[in-house]
Parts: C-alpha cells; sequence; structure tokens
C-alpha cells in the first residue's frame, strides 16, 4: 500500500491548470490571476490634495500660530475633479478639495482644521506646514509601466481595487473546474425519499458538493447509480465532460462493488487504489481521457477526509494556485490516542485556547460513519504511519478544517 | 472623537439579523442556522456492517488463526441495501457489503481480507473477532430525537452532510443582508471611461463589493454620484431598499461635501461624524428608517479599513453569526514605527514567518491613498491611542485581512 504523501505526489503529477477565461471585476474575487498585468497609468495621475484644506506656498506658513495666524488671499475655490486655472503666489492660497490637483506654485496643504476662514478671499493660517505635508503625490501608488500583480496572485478585495484604479474592466484568470460527483450503491436514497427498510440516505452527494464550492470550484451532480455496471458507465460517461470525476462507494474490495470494472470500461489508467490511512483506505485515483477520477470511499467521514488530503490540493492546483495546503497548527493532546501502526490516522479534533496555547481531544467516537465527528471537530490531527500510543501532553499537528477558525479567541481590538 | 471601540458598540447595538428564509442544502453553505435540528431517525438506522466481509457469531472464530482456520458455511450473500431472509446460526456467517444490516444471530464482521474463500458455500476464517468488530451501531451518529444541530450554527459540509443525513432539504437560515453602495465625488468616474484631466478612478466601487462579498453579503451597486445634493438624495433613496447603505467620499470638512446634508434631507439619525483612527478619521454612521447607513471615507485604504473594523462585523452579527471580529496574532516587529498619539492608528503589514516565529513590518509608504500598501499586506497591525513609538522587538498585535493565512508555512502532512 503506498502512503498519503506518495499519493498527493503521483496526484499532484497528473494535475495541470485547467485553463484561463476573461471575467470582468465582479467575478474575480479570490480567482488566480493567468497574466501580469502592469500599470497602464501614473496612480495618483497628478500631485492631489490628500485633505480638504489650503494649498499654499508652505514657506508663507513658518510664523504661523494661533496668536499669530497668517492671512493668506483665497484666489480660487476648487472642488474635486477641477484643476485651478491660476498660479498659487506669494501670500496667495487656493481653497481645495481631497484629491483635487494641487495648483501650480503651492507645495503643500494646511488642513482646513488648522484655518479659520474669514470670507470668502481670506483665510488665516494657525499652524505652519512643511514642504509636501498632505500631498498625494503623483504615481505614489503606482508608477505607469511598473509591475502591478503578477500571474499567480490570488485576487483579493485590494488587487481588485487595483485593477479597477488601473481603468481595468476585464483581466484574464483560471476558470474554475468542473466537478462531477457520483454516489453508488444500491443501498443509497436520496434526500427527500421515503426511506425503504435496508436503505440510508446519501450525505456524500451533499458534503462533497459543499467541500468542492468551498474550494472555490463547480460542482456538478450526477447523482446515485446503482452497483450495476451499466448504470455506472452511463453516469460515468455524463462526467467526463467535467474535469474532475468523484465516486464515492464502490471501492473496497467486495465483489459487489462495479466501480472499478466501470472506470476499467471507459479505459481509466488506475494510478492505485489503497493508501495507507485510515479513515480512508480505500482510495483509487486514475484518469479517463483530460477527466482526473477519483474513487473516494462511500464512508462520510472516509470521503470527507480524503477529499480533504487529496481532492482539494489537485481542484487548488487546476484553479492555478501555488499554496494547495492548508495552515496547519500544533496543539498540546488532552488524552491518550491508540492508533494502527503502519497507517497515518487522520482523528477529528476540537481545540481548546487557554492562556493563549492550544490544547485538542477527540470528537468522541471516530467510527468513519460517524459524520458527527467531522461536525464538531476544528480539524484534523495528522499522525505518523510508525506511532502507536499518542500520549497526554504530547504536541500534535492539526489541519484545520473549513471556516474552523473558531478556536481563536477573538480581541475587540 | 470617538474611539474605534466606542463607535464599534455604537454601531453593534443598532444591529440586528435581517431575518431568515427556507434554503435547500445546496445554498446553505456558509449560511448560520436559524433553526434548531433535531434528528428524525437513527442513523445509522440499523446496526450494519462496517466492511465487505462476513457476518459471523464472534464465539465461532475464537480459535482461529492463518494454521488453524475456522471454516463456515455462508448461508447468504447479502449486498448493501438488503435484509438477511434467516438467522445466523452457530458455524454458519452471511457474506455481507458495507453498510448492509448486520443479520440477526451475527454480532461481529470479518473483514473479506481475513477471510479465505473456499467456494461460494465455505469461507475459511483466519483470524478471532471480537463481539461488536466492525459494526456500525444503530444510532451511533445521531439517536432519534437528539439535537442534532443549534440554530446559529455556522454551516459547513460536514453540518450539510448531517442535515442531509436526516432527510432534510430544506432549511431555515439567515438571509443575506443587500449593501448598496455609492461612491461620491465630481472627481470620480468608473472604470472604462475615457480619463478626463482632474479625474481618478473610482476603485472603492470594486474593493467595497468585494468586502461585502467576501463577508458573505450581496453588494447592490448604486454607482457615482457627483457632488449634488440632489443627484446624492436620489441615490440614497435608491439604496434604501437595502439592509445597508454604503456611501464613499464626502464625508470629511469640506464645503464641497453633500453627503451629510443628502442623510440629513432623508431623515437619517446620525450617531457620530468622527472616530479617533489613521487612516479613516472622518467615518459616518447613522440610521435612515430600517436602514444603516455608513459614510466610509473616500481615500481607499481608508474605505477598506474602516469596512473592516466597522462594516464587516455588523454584516456578520446582520448574518446571524456570532463571531463577529477576525481573530488577531501577535507578530515581532523587524522596524520602528512612530505614530499620532491620541489615534489609534492601523499600519498595513507583512509578516514573515522564522522558525516558527512570526515577525512583521511595513508595506512600504502608508499614505491612505496608497491602495497597493493593502495589496501587499497579509494584515492590519492594531495600535493603542496612547502610544507615540512602536519599538524593533516589540510584539505587535495584527489582524490578518481576507485570504491571509499565506504567511503561514506550509506543511505536506
Amino acid at each position: 500500500m503506498i502512503s498519503v504523501v506518495e499519493a498527493r505526489d503521483i496526484i499532484l503529477s497528473h494535475v495541470r491548470p485547467v485553463g484561463v477565461e476573461k471575467v470582468d471585476l465582479f467575478s474575480a474575487l479570490d480567482r488566480v490571476l493567468a497574466e501580469d498585468v502592469e500599470a497602464t497609468r501614473n496612480q495618483p495621475p497628478w500631485d492631489n490634495s490628500a485633505m480638504d484644506g489650503y494649498a499654499v506656498r508652505s514657506s508663507d506658513t513658518q510664523t504661523a500660530s494661533e496668536t499669530t495666524p497668517v492671512v493668506l488671499r483665497i484666489v480660487e475655490h476648487l472642488p474635486a475633479g477641477k484643476r485651478a486655472k491660476q498660479e498659487v503666489q506669494p501670500g496667495q492660497t487656493v481653497h481645495i478639495m481631497t484629491g483635487a490637483p494641487i495648483p501650480s506654485g503651492a507645495d503643500s496643504v494646511v488642513r482646513a482644521e488648522d484655518a479659520i476662514r474669514v470670507d470668502d478671499t481670506r483665510v488665516r493660517i494657525v499652524r505652519p506646514v512643511s514642504p509636501g505635508a498632505d500631498l498625494r503625490r503623483v504615481g505614489e501608488d503606482m508608477a505607469k509601466g511598473e509591475r502591478l500583480l503578477s500571474a499567480g496572485t490570488v485576487l483579493r478585495p485590494a488587487e481588485i481595487g487595483l485593477l479597477a484604479s488601473n481603468n481595468r474592466s476585464m483581466v484574464s484568470v483560471y476558470r474554475h473546474p468542473r466537478v462531477a460527483i457520483l454516489s453508488t450503491g444500491d443501498e443509497i436514497m436520496d434526500v427527500g425519499s421515503e426511506l425503504e427498510d435496508g436503505k440510508i440516505i446519501d450525505s456524500n452527494g451533499y458534503t462533497l458538493p459543499a467541500m468542492v464550492m468551498e474550494a472555490g470550484c463547480e460542482p456538478i451532480r450526477l447523482g446515485i447509480s446503482p452497483d450495476t455496471r451499466t448504470d455506472l458507465e452511463k453516469k460515468l460517461r455524463e462526467g467526463l465532460m467535467a474535469d474532475v470525476i468523484l465516486t464515492s462507494g464502490g471501492v473496497s474490495v467486495g465483489e459487489f462493488d462495479f466501480v472499478k470494472a466501470a472506470l476499467d470500461a471507459l479505459g481509466t489508467t488506475m494510478e492505485f487504489w489503497k493508501v495507507a490511512m485510515t479513515p480512508g483506505r480505500p482510495l483509487a485515483f486514475g484518469r479517463i481521457q483530460d477527466t482526473l477520477a477519483f474513487g473516494l470511499p462511500g464512508n462520510p467521514v472516509a470521503s470527507m477526509v480524503t477529499f480533504e488530503l487529496f481532492v482539494r490540493p489537485a481542484l487548488l492546483k487546476m484553479r492555478g494556485m501555488s499554496r494547495l495546503y492548508r495552515p496547519t497548527l500544533r496543539a498540546t493532546l488532552m488524552e491518550d490516542i491508540r492508533k494502527m501502526p503502519g497507517r497515518k490516522q487522520f482523528f477529528r479534533m476540537c481545540l481548546i485556547e487557554r492562556e493563549g496555547k492550544l490544547f485538542t481531544l477527540r470528537t468522541g467516537a471516530q467510527g468513519s460513519g460517524i459524520l458527527r465527528s467531522m461536525s464538531l471537530a476544528d480539524g484534523l490531527a495528522i499522525t505518523h504511519e510508525h506511532q502507536e500510543l499518542l500520549c497526554t501532553g504530547e504536541e500534535v499537528e492539526i489541519m484545520p478544517l473549513g471556516g474552523a477558525l473558531s478556536f481563536w479567541h477573538e480581541r475587540s481590538c
């Protein structure tokens, strides 16, 4: 049986970004930039006022104070978006709004709160300003021609703003991988059905699409296939229009499992069938034409854990991301944990913070059918193959699960 | 001037969750549950097999070993989703698939790999099993009637799976707040326009919608309003159909700012106009009928920082969340930072990890017009009003920004 790391290396060696599309800035959030973007203009385009106030020659204000104010003559009232018609001469000022171009002659701005207006043509300056005070310099945000953003950048709100201020309305990003999801098994029924005796409800058909969305990809539901070769083949063929096919169930050693046979029939090159881990030991990976196929185990927890470890990094790589793994934390065990030597075992843990230190313990029973153990979990404890016993007080590595930073105490800054 | 904490307390005291709607499970990801959910059935509904193998009476297997296998008679081959017709008698076994109900008489499952099939009617068991081995017990995931999820729970994939396995196709969640966004200023033009001299491009009209989406809310763009009272009033009236109105620009002290006047004309109860912080000192908050109005500063960085500190927590509370603030980290300063005493100042910082310890320094020039300082930032350094100098080697509190956990080194587990 291959190890978790070997399995993931094999998978990632088969993964390429899925391709590029042009989207407008409102569809660009969290997408990965597929082009280098250069500044097409200076930002700001000219020296402008950072405040509402008075554009002055700083030399005029050097003696200004509350007791000995300097009186300047207002030669123009300048709203934002307008340019001054005249130059600021000694003893003169232009009343200026935030963002308005600095009139020639002026080298600084006196803030409105440091000036007392006498009337429409005169203002008392009560504090000296130094040259450049409250100016925004031409090109201080970006200079025309300089590299603004590089391909591979994840577009957060600030990057989207940078593109906008650079007058870009469309941007080239990696497209969303489409992920076809198929639940298999004669015993599986969909939500909403009248439950027959011996049947269970398909939860993987809901957890997996949610995990696909959380990874920034587009789920396509193929529904549920009974364990017959023809049904499976038909469904899997539909899945070939996607970039990835995920099946759940039907990959263990039972004779009633038809997934292998159906994948073979479609000409899938299988890379492996089993990984030395718990939960999730039965895990299949292969490719059919340009589509990657993951045969996930049917147990609700096993399918989620194998998705986290193998499918999610592959999907992120397809999206053009370079950081493929969730960051991990270290926490101190509050209980002894026995594990199977020879397998990497992943326990569902909750995290507790005490005096800034992280502690952790299991979320109750860890059976791979117990979905609730995932719902209660802040993260997965990552163990090493060779370990047999993890002891109270030992530090373990934890991979936080989606949205699970809840253990961090909040500061109201 | 009021402090950041005072301002936020005032804001949050005006915020209530915006209301509840029923959505299907595919629209439920990251929504907040607005009802308590109880288990309507046992999960699993009956004792079933955790593995493919042979359902046995464990007592029959006690002497089994590779050298002295126990031969059992296969009385039935049981696919998942079917119930056994007969009881397992001593010396008998039922060939069983993962998920299939345990036949009466049997108390455990021998895994297929611990059994050697002789023919259709006989199998050699080569390892003893204890009672309960590889059984999934009825109700081990959830017992009928027990509380499954409580109102206020954020729905992650595992919770959505729990709802599915509980046969819930619709669920009651808090609806998305609608947030109307208006940029103001005669100098502002939209992306894609031929730039006239003295004009600048509206980046807030792109960063703010992205931040609204990132907070799980629905942005409504009101576009750009010139600084005339009538235009502003008209646009703001359109915004009253939203739960929140965000304006940017036009809230500083200049006479050319019409936002105050327009808000007054709409009968807005203003709570405050200024907060002791940098960037973002001019910040207005009030309410018009049932709509909350935030007057954000026009500077790109100031509008983003004030959104993070004041608007985002309000939006999360409207979504029914209880954790309103981003978690914070502590990092060691790699440079001295001078700040204005009397104001809480927020610096854009990048984070660097060395030997598991976090270090931080500013992302270059911090002018509130320099959007790039946000694009380069992993987070915001939170300072205290009284501070004047932060010294190299000092620990500072950092609020990571959206998607900015990039500083965490990755482990390939």
